[in-house]
């Protein structure tokens, strides 16, 4: 055990390591002055109580330790991660999906929801409500093999580009949580995606974009069918069936599902996350409760109560209520993407 | 990353350690002379196979090499880790906790199919078919908080005993498979359970018998319901209702929502491990398949295409025509299970 300690504390050094020369590389006025952990945090409350959680529970022999295999930490994705304006993402590769397909749909011209998707009239598909988001799904999430629908999320992300930042949606990453996640990792932690997005079409880039293995993200989830091809291929057919919704409520019972441990340490940035904060909040030991408040609409948006994506009102209060960590965006991070990717990215 | 490659061969010379010791303690005419990996392994294919799969896939540079983040290996349960005869341990369990509740209802005196787990009328219980299965499925298995759950469970395998082998459930765990869980995961392998089980039941003891932590166990699951308590504390209460069938065609969806990888090696040894091998055999690159076949009446158990419980046909017969590896347990295993627990256990 004596060789897993050294290592750990190695590992450790060597990422915070290479986070401050990736910080020094924002050039003037971010972080060069940083020497410690989390860079791209300012100093404030929400980091001390950050660096202050992981401290109290990787103390060997204090009040509030905990062993490693307990150091779960469980972050929402859209949002809390990577950015989710003006639309989430997920939402804009279904759009760019049905316009690539149209030449092959001729009928769509003129059939809801997919004339809206085309001719890009919001107040046309709000109209088409319900029924038309299952629409869509169905249409770009479904009928396909599982590495057919890996390769086309594959694709869509080396092409498109987020319509205000013009660079691809996976660079849009949040570099203060990047270094959280590695800063938590360094420590033991088993770092989790518990999002309300589709499972398979965050594996495409998790583990890219965030270090996040794919058994290590839970999200929303279709039913596939098992099918034997003539040619003796198995493959797995993704069917327009929803088979679980990771949003809300369901994001405790998704964590009790796929993970099967309490986290210890969570962050949302939505009311969406309310009851996983909760449940987690509930537990016993020590808990660290996070929520991102989006409030730089210069750097990026400013957001909360009214908005329709990422609205963030009950558990904005509840974490006042509560004493949870309010990380305010603009006050409280010095950067917030990655620089911009160089050549075709 | 040298740091890493030194802990990880340190590490594996630890385990291979330490298992050489626990297998000197089986005592005479088990595997004291053995002194490589997979003590209670007999020289033979079956343990070159596995031994030459891991040297290919780890030697880097190799033409078969695997980066330790796809060393994916899945294991199902009942019957490739553990024990399933006379029945499924998990249908011992809900017959013994019908026993249990059986003060409290009065009415199951006379009620199918409770009377038949009752009066242990195996005949009777037959006889009340999918319809009895679910009763006493929705009786044992929901109506409780999670946390509930875990205690019962918890308090069951400390409590209950095999009818042969006079000792606790989760002890009849195979001593050559913890042997290869071991060996695999020194050498970067990441193992996970793939059962046809109850995932919140195998949760309780897969980390204490195995090694394998709750999130890398995926299996069948029930429903559950985020609920708020007057006292302010949240909880899931497990709901009568399946949400999840991870056996037979299922096992490959299973893998695919909750791994989202494809693994290189999986185990089995029934035909409800059939369509898993099948998929993981047709992905790209180096694969171990392998099934255990029950072949050791006096050690153990012995039964394949007739036997109700772990019934190996089809599978076994695309085994031989496919060139998978297949276990003789009497032939290839000279140990079966650990030494039983000492004391109260």
């Amino acid at each position: 055990m004596a060789v897993m300690g050294r290592s750990s504390r190695s590992l450790k050094q060597m990422i915070v390591a290479a986070l401050m020369v990736a910080a020094a590389s924002f050039g003037p006025g971010t972080a060069c002055a940083q020497t410690g952990p989390l860079p791209s945090w300012n100093e404030g409350a929400a980091k001390r109580s950050l660096v202050d959680f992981v401290g109290r529970v990787t103390r060997e022999g204090g009040p509030d330790y905990v062993p490693p295999a307990e150091r779960i930490a469980v972050f929402d994705n859209d949002g809390t991660l990577w950015a989710e304006q003006p639309e989430y993402f997920q939402a804009r590769f279904a759009f760019d999906r049905i316009r690539a397909l149209a030449a092959e749909h001729p009928e769509w011209r003129d059939r809801q929801p997919f004339k809206s998707v085309i001719d890009g009239d919001a107040k046309g598909l709000a109209a088409a409500g319900q029924t038309g988001i299952v629409e869509i799904l169905t249409a770009t999430h479904a009928g396909m093999t599982t590495a057919e629908f890996d390769a086309i999320v594959a694709d869509w992300l080396r092409t498109a580009r987020h319509p205000r930042f013009d660079r691809p949606y996976d660079s849009l990453v949040y570099q203060p949580m990047l270094e959280l996640l590695g800063y938590l990792r360094a420590d033991g932690f088993k770092t989790f995606i518990v999002s309300g997005g589709g499972v398979e079409f965050m594996r495409v880039f998790a583990e890219r974009a965030y270090g996040i293995p794919p058994e290590q993200v839970v999200g929303s989830s279709g039913v596939t069918r098992f099918e034997m091809r003539p040619d003796g291929r198995p493959v797995l057919v993704k069917e327009p069936r929803v088979a679980f919704v990771d949003d809300g409520p369901g994001k405790p019972a998704g964590i009790n599902r796929f993970i099967g441990r309490a986290p210890i340490l969570a962050f949302g940035n939505s009311d969406g996350d309310r009851q996983m904060l909760e449940w987690i909040a509930a537990g016993d030991g020590p808990r660290f409760l996070g929520l991102v408040h989006h409030t730089d609409a210069e750097r990026e948006y400013a957001y909360d109560r009214q908005s329709p994506v990422g609205r963030l009102d009950e558990a904005l209060d509840e974490a006042e209520r509560r004493g949870w960590t309010i990380v305010d965006m603009k006050r409280d991070w010095n950067a917030i993407f990655p620089p911009a990717p160089r050549g075709g990215r």
